[in-house]
C-alpha cells in the first residue's frame, strides 16, 4: 500500500469512527458500538473503502495495548486485591463453562470432529477485556465494585484463552500436547506480573529524574510509549498476550498502587496525573482504531445466509455463549442488580474470539458455516451487552458500588 | 515482520533517539545530530539491531509531517509574507544553482552521461526542511526573520526540488519530458496553497462547534491528525510532497493566521493553545523516528572507501552542494550574520536528496560510486550545517531579529 493510500484509509477510519460514535451516544449506545458499526460500513461487508491492512492491524494493536495501560494506570490495585477471589470465581466459570459447554454441544448434538469441537469451544472462552472495559468506562462503571470484579475476571480469563489457543495450536500442528511447555508458560507469566510493577516503578524514577535535568521536550510520552510496548513485547516473549503488557505496565505506574517494598518506590499524585494528561490524547487517537478493526474483520458477504444449519447452530452457540459466561456471577455474592452487571459484562467475545475463528479456519478445522456461525456469535456477543449494560446502569445503578 | 517484533524496533529507536540526543545537547550540538547517530549506529551501518521496514517509514513520513504541521501552526503569516521576496530569491537561486553546477561538474568534468548528470543535480537541489527547521527551533531561531525566510525558501525549495524528481523521473521512463502535465502539476500546487487554509478555518470551526456538544473525550486530537493527513493525501494527490500538506493545515490553523475573508473565520488564541497542547505530545513521540529513520538509511558499508573517485567526485559535489546553497543568501540586504545563517540553514540536504539517490540507484543512472558519493554529501551537509548554525547563533545572536 503506497503511504498517501494509507493516509487516506487512516483518516476514513479516525473520522468515521468519531461520527459513529457521536450518533451512537446520541441513540443512548456505547460509542464502542459506533465504532464497531463504522468499521462494518467502511469494510468489506459494506462500502469496502479501507481493508484491514497489516498497518492498520499494527496500530490497532497498539490502541488496544494503550486502552489496557490506561487502564492498569486507573485500576485500584487494593481494591482488585479485595475482589480478586471473586474475580478468580467468575473467571474460572466463565471460562470453563463454554469450553465445555461450546464442545460438548458441536462434539454429541452436532456431531463435529473432537479437534474442530475443542477450537470452538475454544473461540467461545475469552471475554474481549477491550470492548468490556471500554463500555464500563463510557457508563462510568469501570471503577466500581462490579467493574473491578469484570476487570479482574477477564484480564485471568483472556490470559486462560491465549494459553489455551497456544495449546490447542501445537496440539492441531504437533498431534499432541508438550504439557512441559504449557507449564513452563503459566510459570512465565507469574513471574511477570510479580516482577513488572518493579521494573515500571524503577523506569518511572528514571524518568522523573531525567525529566528535570533534560533540555528537550517530550520526555513523557516518548517513555511511557517506550515502556508500554517493551512491556507488551516481554508479555509476548513469555507467551501472553501483548495487551497484558500494556496493562502490567499501566498498573505499576499507577497512582495508588503500592510496593511491599516501601515508600521509597511511591510516585506522587502529580506525576502520574502529567502522565494521565500526555497521555491521554495519543490513547484517544489510537484506541477507535483497535474497535473499527473488529468491524473491518467481519465480511457479512462470506456468510452463506441461506443455510439453516448456521441459524440452528448459531442460536444454539449464542445461548451457551450467553448462559456459560453470566452463570460464574450467580456463584459469587452480590446483589442481583451486579450479578447481571457482572455476568453480562463478561459476555462480548472479540479479538481472542475471533484469534481463534481466524486459526481454526486457516488450520482446515472450521468449514465455511462453521466459521459463519462463530463470527455471528462473536458479532451478537460484541454488539448486544453493551445495550443491556446501558439498561442495567440505569435500573441497577443505585446498587452498584461506585466511587 | 511480527507484531511484538515491530514493538521491541520502535521501542529501540524511540529510546536510542531520546539517550543520543541528550548526549548530543550535552555537547553542544542539536538533538537531531544525536538522533541521527543513533539511526546510524541501530541500523545497518553498526549495530544492525533495526532495519528500515515499512511501517518504520510510514511512522517517520507521520512524523515529519506532523513536525512541519505544528511549524506550520507556528508561522507568523504576515512575517513570513514579509519576508516573500527574499525567500524566493533565497529558494531559486538555491534550487538553480545546485542544480546547474552539480550538472556542468558532473558532465563536463567527470564525463558522465547527461541523464545521470542531471540526477546528480537535481540530488543537490531540495533542502532537508525538517532538519533545517529543527536545528532552528532547537536554537529557538524558528520564529526569527531570519528562520521565516529559510522557512519559506525551504518549502519553495523543495516543491521545485519534488516537481524536478517528478519530471526526471518521467523522463527516465518515458524518454521524453511531458510539457503539458508539468504544468497541470504546478497550477495545481498554486490552487492548493489558496484553497487549503480556506477548507481548515472552517474544519476547525466544526471541531469548534462539537467540542461543546460531544460526550466523548479526544475530540482534537483525532480531528487534527484526521486534517493533517488529509491534507498530505491531498497534497500527494495534485503532485506536490506529502509533509506540504501538513505545513498547510498547521499554517491555516494558526493563531495569528488571518483571512481576507474577514473576522469571522478568525480562530481565537485559546482554540489555538489548546491545540497545540493537547498535540505536542503526539509530535514529540513521532518526530524523532524520522531522523532515527535517516540515520537507519546510511549504510556505511555500502560505500567503497578504496576508490579514490569517490573522495574527489564527493569533495567536488560538497563544494558546489555548500557554495551553491549559500550563494542565495548574499544576494539579499541582510547583515553579514543574517546571511551567513541563512546561507547555511540551507545547505543541509536530506529526505528528498536520499529520494532522488535512491531512484537515481533503482533507475539503474547510478553505478555504486556515484551512488555512494551522493550519500556521503548529503552525510555531510546533513551533519555538518548544524554544528556551524549553532556556532553562529553565539556568534551573531545580537543581530538575529528573534521575537
Amino acid at each position: 500500500m503506497e503511504t498517501h493510500t494509507f493516509f487516506l484509509h487512516l483518516v476514513i477510519i479516525l473520522i468515521t469512527a468519531r461520527v459513529f460514535a457521536e450518533i451512537a451516544v446520541r441513540l443512548c449506545a456505547p460509542p464502542v458500538i459506533g465504532e464497531l458499526f463504522a468499521g462494518i460500513i467502511i469494510g468489506p461487508s459494506l462500502l469496502g473503502w479501507v481493508e484491514p491492512s497489516n498497518i492498520i492491524k499494527l496500530l490497532a494493536e497498539i490502541g488496544i495495548i494503550l486502552l489496557l495501560f490506561k487502564v492498569g494506570l486507573e485500576t485500584d490495585i487494593k481494591r482488585l486485591a479485595d475482589s480478586g477471589k471473586k474475580s478468580i470465581l467468575v473467571a474460572v466459570t466463565g471460562f470453563s463453562l463454554p469450553l465445555i459447554l461450546g464442545f460438548s454441544i458441536s462434539f454429541w448434538l452436532f456431531s463435529i470432529p473432537l479437534l474442530e469441537s475443542l477450537f470452538i469451544g475454544g473461540t467461545l472462552t475469552a471475554t474481549s477485556i477491550g470492548i468490556t472495559v471500554r463500555v464500563l468506562k463510557d457508563l462510568k462503571l469501570s471503577d466500581s465494585h462490579e467493574g473491578n470484579i469484570v476487570l479482574g475476571a477477564a484480564v485471568l480469563d483472556d490470559i486462560l484463552g491465549v494459553m489455551l489457543l497456544a495449546l490447542l495450536y501445537e496440539f492441531s500442528i504437533g498431534g499432541g500436547i508438550n504439557w512441559l511447555n504449557a507449564g513452563k508458560v503459566l510459570v512465565f507469566i507469574i513471574a511477570f506480573f510479580a516482577l513488572a510493577p518493579i521494573l515500571a516503578k524503577l523506569m518511572s524514577l528514571i524518568i522523573r529524574r531525567f525529566q528535570v535535568i533534560s533540555g528537550i521536550s517530550g520526555l513523557i510520552p516518548t517513555m511511557i510509549v517506550s515502556l508500554v510496548l517493551f512491556f507488551a513485547w516481554l508479555a509476548h516473549i513469555i507467551g501472553a498476550p501483548e495487551l497484558l503488557g500494556g496493562f502490567a505496565a499501566g498498573l505499576a505506574l499507577s497512582r495508588r498502587f503500592f510496593l511491599p517494598l516501601g515508600v521509597n518506590l511511591h510516585s506522587d499524585a502529580r506525576f502520574a496525573k502529567n502522565i494521565h494528561r500526555q497521555m491521554r490524547p495519543i490513547i484517544s487517537l489510537f484506541t477507535p482504531i483497535f474497535f473499527v478493526l473488529i468491524g473491518l474483520s467481519i465480511d457479512l458477504h462470506a456468510i452463506d445466509w441461506s443455510s439453516s444449519y448456521i441459524w440452528g447452530f448459531s442460536l444454539a452457540l449464542f445461548g451457551i455463549a450467553v448462559i456459560s459466561k453470566m452463570a460464574g456471577a450467580f456463584f459469587i455474592n452480590e446483589s442481583r442488580g451486579s450479578r447481571y452487571l457482572i455476568g453480562i459484562s463478561m459476555i462480548p467475545r472479540g479479538e481472542v474470539g475471533l484469534i481463534f475463528a481466524e486459526l481454526g479456519k486457516l488450520s482446515g478445522f472450521f468449514n465455511n458455516e462453521t466459521h459463519a456461525s462463530l463470527i455471528i456469535v462473536i458479532i451478537l456477543t460484541t454488539i448486544l451487552p453493551p445495550f443491556a449494560m446501558k439498561w442495567l446502569q440505569k435500573t441497577y445503578s443505585h446498587t452498584f458500588n461506585n466511587s
